[in-house]
């Protein structure tokens, strides 16, 4: 279903003749491209993508680039005290609360080239338009690149004060703590209070993102909005049989718990495809015990995990496959019992009238969009928390990510950094007042 | 079902005042269970159980406990080189070939104290019945306790010519090699083809077992009459999918190994248990890659195992089940391989007449009997390549075996030892001739 919002609605949201400005305006496919390029040189590996690894050696010298660029362009840089760069443009009212955009530059081991980057890349695009346009916008922007998303969100957590002091001392990828490494990136771990947002202090924040998925690219949309980040929930599930020799049991006298679990899995797949929406529920690893080719399995344990734009619809999905776990625990005599992981992802929506404003943006540059969730998660899920929330998607080839063969092409990021840029400007000219 | 082979099998088969003289001898109940839990001191381990793996020094002085006792009934001992107790009482006429009974007494780590033990202390009581009643066989009679059953066969694998020398570098749960161990029971790793008997040396072999099944104890039947014991097939099962990300691919474009292999797993269950006959089909082990609970999985592994007394019936459920497996393939796009792996278990039917012999001599001393396979590994199956082979088991209660848990009542044990007892005095009496 591809949503083109009326143009309509975009002529009651700002003035005509503004709109009618802006819509020559776009960004540059070449530069884009050639700066995520220059990028991905940090912690370039033998696959063609990187091992850029928050609070590596790569990652600190691809922040020096991306300041660079940032400077370049115009912007004030500095590190927060969650080691997360902010590049400041100041506003024409300095007294109005900051427009906030960007995504991240740290990669997971073995990743590639756009996530995150192309957010980063795009934010700074932005400026560069508002530079040669020499518009000067009311609030003050600041562009942000978040430090070590890829690690557990870490400087947007930070941002949202939802970060935990046990958060400092997980080892990170790159060999340092996660305290540790924020001080490497110029942060300071002991007063991460100085990072902190609080709710009315940011006008918004816009994250322009690879989709890391295949909707976009196999439908041909040049545009995701997305409607909100997932919430995740995550249980392990025990299923109880009896252990008996594999040879001497008769097939009417088992109490196989990898049959049971079978019929588990297919119901969990049943009930996740015939419930209307986007909701998703996957089970990832399997367990059985005693685990031998020759011993009937005593006890399968296997992971559940459930996600969607709605708590009450992820509660709805586990309880619907409860019920036909319990059916089936009856039936074969084995006992199913859950025991959940607190993962703390809580679905995190996007707010509506971004949602509408990008879509409109959008459809003014003559491209195709569509509401989606996001089923990965990203730094808008925190800043969401405290501010009015949106976020752009581009088209991933054949849906890649975390993987060096991660491909956008340069006209789909142009698109999306050009739809940014619309929606920085309708939401400066009040969009959301 | 309950075979009770009709009375007039028996008087035509055995000159009938032999008959009558014999059924009012039976094994002693009380001798029996005191022996074996003298026997059960011997590696007695804090669960009620023994560990007494083979070539251990509680197999040894297990072992040395049990020629005692076979000195005691008459019976001449030896070791042949493969480690496995010959006990002998020469016959009427020295040159017919000897009967051949016995089991083994080596446990599995963390076992029971019938399994293979009731097999030996009952063979011995046939000796006893035999002096009582002085009764001297025309056949040599020989009581076999087998070395290193539970570790692979060895000892009845090479008196049937069936070891190879690699068997004899592999390291037992005693920690030495077989070969060692061999040499430890005063046996000669080099000189196995001295413990050979070849086809035509052996008149007969016959085990008593308890059955390691719920069947004769759940139907309350005091024999079974061994049809044969199962041979095993064993694959290693590749169902191929894609992995990708569990949050940001819809359910519409999964291809899921982990719901393939669901259906796959209640395939095996149903094809097995549709089947009339008693073949077994059992997944009992289940990997899948990546194993992570938010990654759809691309590839799960698991193990298939069929066991049935004939390879035509297991090479058959075997095709329907492979035919199940590419319906499911085909449907869901998640190409299915299979890898068989060697177990070298072909079926062992056991001989027809002793099977009948077995039947009618229980049916004689007022006992139930049933046919059944085997479905566990037991000596008899390497003796059955050399010579007509019978086996009798006997209740094992609630199917529990390979643990301290294992039991089998003094009178259920009696009641196998006095099968055996006719059965032997048969075969000594021309049954098979």
């Amino acid at each position: 279903m591809t949503t083109k919002t009326n143009i309509l609605v975009g002529l009651l949201l700002v003035p005509l003749t503004f709109a009618l400005a802006q819509d020559n305006i776009s960004a540059d496919p070449e530069r884009m491209e050639q700066r995520i390029k220059a990028l991905s040189e940090f912690g370039a590996n033998a696959d063609g993508g990187v091992d850029r690894v928050a609070f590596s050696e790569a990652d600190i010298a691809g922040r020096a680039y991306i300041m660079d660029l940032m400077r370049g362009a115009g912007l004030e840089t500095r590190v927060d005290t969650a080691g997360n760069i902010i590049g400041r443009r100041e506003g024409s009212e300095p007294n109005l609360p900051p427009i906030l955009f960007g995504s991240h530059i740290d990669s997971v081991p073995g990743g590639g080239n756009y996530d995150g980057d192309v957010g980063v890349i795009g934010a700074i695009e932005v400026i560069e338009l508002l530079e040669a346009q020499s518009i000067r916008t009311r609030h003050p922007l600041e562009v942000v690149v978040f430090s070590d998303e890829e690690g557990g969100l870490t400087g947007s957590r930070a941002m949202a004060g939802k970060i935990g002091d046990d958060t400092l001392s997980v080892l990170s990828h790159s060999g340092i703590t996660i305290g540790e490494g924020i001080l490497a990136l110029g942060g300071d771990p002991d007063r991460l209070d100085l990072a902190r947002r609080e709710p009315g202090e940011v006008m918004a924040f816009l994250e322009l993102h690879i989709e890391q998925g295949a909707i976009l690219d196999e439908e041909e949309i040049d545009i995701g909005v997305v409607e909100g980040i997932v919430g995740i929930r995550w249980w392990d599930v025990t299923i109880e049989g009896f252990a008996n020799h594999a040879g001497t049991t008769p097939m009417n006298r088992r109490w196989d718990a990898m049959v049971s679990a079978a019929e588990y899995i297919l119901a969990v797949n049943q009930v996740a495809t015939s419930m209307p929406g986007s909701q998703v529920a996957t089970v990832g690893k399997i367990q059985a015990a005693p685990g031998a080719p020759n011993v009937i399995p005593g006890e399968v344990v296997l992971s559940l995990e459930i996600r969607d734009l709605s708590a009450e619809k992820m509660q709805r999905v586990f309880d619907e496959i409860s019920a036909a776990g319990t059916r089936i625990a009856d039936a074969r005599n084995t006992p199913i019992r859950y025991e959940e992981i607190a993962v703390d992802v809580a679905p995190a929506p996007t707010d509506e009238r971004l949602r509408r404003i990008i879509a409109t943006s959008a459809d003014n540059l003559g491209l195709s969009s569509k509401f989606m969730p996001s089923g990965a998660g990203h730094d808008a899920q925190d800043m969401a928390l405290i501010a009015p929330t949106g976020m752009i998607f581009v088209p991933s080839e054949k849906g890649i990510s975390h993987s060096p063969q991660e491909f956008t092409s340069a006209q789909d990021m142009a698109n999306g950094a050009s739809v940014l840029f619309k929606t920085v400007l309708e939401i400066d000219n009040g969009a959301l007042e």
